[in-house]
């Protein structure tokens, strides 16, 4: 099979991805602290044959938690625990540069690189949340710049650290009584403008050499830090258009920086409300709507975007002068995504916040099996995407309806894989395993 | 069955305890990184109805990894996949006040009690190993008494993190779109010498309220620490006489500090070389003792516990006034340890690097099934111990020795359950779940 092959993650997001998730009659919150329900989760998704998992993260409590399953597992922990109940999916954990620290987060993430055998993967993050600062001794959330410079040396710091055991440092010779070969063990010796460790890691070579590398901002910094340093790429669009504005963008960054950009995986997230029928999917997703409560999205979009409507009639029109005008002092490329609806589609503020509602400024598509299927099959052949992060509605009934309905389409058409041909997370992705830096043959890659 | 019962851990070393391990021809070096061979041994240990598996940490790599299996798995991972393969044994990880985020590591724990429906315990450290520091831009390790101080505030700190969600603060409510009551949602505001928290917790309340509290260190500081947070305590004797002095002194101070002595669980370490015979686990011990690489023992013992013994004859006398010198600088109580060998025992410096080999300073002891279980009696039955931390001295093998041998003999003699009653950690230690902090009723505990 050498068609170029959709990647599909299952980003597991408690309860599902639209705000009201939760209050859906399919839909089990009582359940929602019980690692069982992931793990159904993680298998289903395995059986057919997903390349990966994905946990967002955030080291804060969000506000709204009155109104929605707003509250955080902690990924590393819950995707190890997941690495027993599965063998071959990816396991993508977010973590944040800012909030962390490098030894602690490498020792993490190496550590669920060997437990699952490799399969494990960073979705690097900055925090983007300001309330999380107070919680780490800081007065305030450093700048989008500062936080991306930090990101950038802690890229340094812990690939170094990932690498500071050479492959074959561990020997375990029983007869000569050599455990490891302490040449090729280095310290990393770094001092740099946030971060200074010595090093080494106290663990050695993961199975993938490192996490796979993903990175999820769209920012102008976003674009160059995953051209820099991204495997894979997160991002939200609403149009084709957008989408291949971005992967076009993002591609020719990647090449300019001396990269292969066919090592460089763009994966939007789709939200799909599927139905035998197309109105069967609209009059579902119109049922999840409704059960939505206005002072949740109204304040979802003050504090996450900046933009305050709460002063406009629900079914009165977004004004687009004021959406222009907080864009001004908005943050970035989400700010974006809610421009462009305003501006195509001049919604109510219900309409605004319905949309909004489904996940986040990700694109929600409602239709039959074979519509959303379309729709998946237009972005990946007209260059913009390689694959998807999948965002079900609800969970695990909105996934349930994607694996039994729309993975055989796609897998007929002959885009998505019906076996897993490796076993690591890198193997499902089509990336190199990254020789250590520290290896006397200089090369970047040895596969 | 009413009578006071035994407390075991299974404390899992990579390997084993005893240093020459990895190299015993029952050992498994080439599974050492491999999740199946621990869930393997927290299966077995479940199967037995042991109270816990046990990982110590530290956040830097040791010298010596050159001669034994010294690398860090990081406990939290590696639990939290053992999690998901046992439903009953409690699962404790060392984690170190020192060089953690108390924001990142209370989710971290409380994400383990959720993962486990209540196993989690935190085996709280200072961290001892002065190379850590430079793993986190400090120019040197903080001293005893700093870090002490810290641990107090970063207690404080987490255990109102882990109490800011009021056990009864998670409604979802699908009729009236309350998913969680903020009333009973609590920032914890704390600003310290050392710390600034703002909080809450981005996750509900867990299992068990918190995870159990245990300590390790036998200082001074560690001692006043234990008596007033400590849930269960970890030490190391080589005899009765010292094992019951400890325990004399801790329950003393725990009812000072006005607690109740016996909810703080004293469980010294033990390390069984087993045999059919007396002769037979003699024979075993030496064999593993032969095994041992002079220039690794002799630097463990420098670097460890600051005595140099490399200038010394391996078959001479280990001269008692060079321990007494050194032990006015030492560190603490393990040295003290090595002084009452040598004072009791006049070994010479190979005989002392044999006994120190076993275990780190913790007892070992050799012989058949009941003589092992006649010890474990005679602590226990004697004031020196409401449990043991069992130390294997090789993994798997030497620990089936004791699952298989010395578990029926405590069972018939009525001193270790035959079934677990209850489902948590706290369950099997016999310790309440404490309240929330903030809850109203101002109790402590709520069982």
């Amino acid at each position: 099979m050498s068609r170029r092959q959709l990647r599909l993650n299952l980003f597991i997001y408690p309860g599902g991805h639209h705000e009201a998730a939760w209050r859906y009659r399919g839909s089990a919150p009582e359940r929602l602290l019980d690692i069982d329900y992931y793990r159904d989760l993680a298998v289903r998704a395995e059986q057919v044959t997903f390349d990966g998992v994905f946990f967002a993260d955030g080291p804060a409590l969000a506000d709204n938690v009155r109104y929605a399953s707003r509250f955080r597992l902690e990924p590393l922990t819950w995707l190890s625990a997941l690495a027993t109940a599965t063998s071959r999916i990816g396991l993508i954990a977010t973590a944040s540069t800012t909030y962390s620290e490098p030894y602690n987060l490498a020792r993490l993430l190496a550590s669920l690189d060997h437990i699952s055998h490799g399969r494990a993967g960073w979705n690097i993050v900055t925090t983007g949340a300001p309330q999380a600062a107070r919680n780490f001794g800081l007065d305030a959330h450093p700048v989008h710049a500062e936080r991306y410079d930090r990101a950038r040396e802690f890229l340094e710091v812990v690939t170094r650290l990932w690498d500071s055991w050479e492959d074959e440092a561990l020997v375990a010779d029983q007869a000569s009584g050599l455990f490891a070969d302490t040449d090729l063990i280095h310290p990393i010796e770094h001092t740099g403008r946030h971060l200074s460790v010595h090093g080494p890691l106290n663990l050695p070579r993961s199975p993938q050499g490192r996490p796979v590398y993903v990175q999820a901002g769209s920012s102008e910094d976003g674009r160059g830090f995953a051209a820099r340093y991204a495997e894979a790429v997160f991002t939200a669009h609403q149009t084709l258009a957008d989408g291949q504005d971005f992967y076009a963008d993002l591609k020719k960054r990647v090449a300019a920086a001396g990269r292969d950009p066919d090592q460089v995986l763009i994966l939007p997230g789709i939200s799909p409300f599927i139905g035998s029928t197309e109105a069967e999917a609209r009059a579902l997703h119109d049922e999840f709507n409704e059960l939505t409560q206005p002072e949740y999205s109204l304040a979802m979009l003050r504090r996450v975007l900046g933009l305050d409507l709460t002063q406009e009639q629900l079914d009165g029109p977004v004004p687009l002068e004021l959406v222009e005008r907080e864009g001004e002092r908005g943050n970035g490329s989400r700010f974006h995504v809610i421009l462009g609806i305003v501006e195509r589609e001049q919604p109510t503020v219900r309409q605004l916040l319905h949309k909004l509602a489904g996940a986040r400024g990700h694109r929600v598509v409602t239709g039959t099996p074979e519509q959303v299927a379309d729709q998946i099959q237009e972005w990946f052949e007209n260059g913009a995407a390689d694959g998807f992060n999948v965002m079900p509605p609800w969970l695990t009934g909105g996934f349930d309806l994607f694996a039994d309905h729309v993975v055989p389409i796609l897998r007929r058409r002959g885009l998505f894989r019906t076996a897993y041909t490796g076993t690591t997370l890198r193997d499902h992705y089509g990336l190199p395993r990254p020789r250590s830096t520290f290896s006397p043959a200089g090369s970047q890659h040895d596969t």
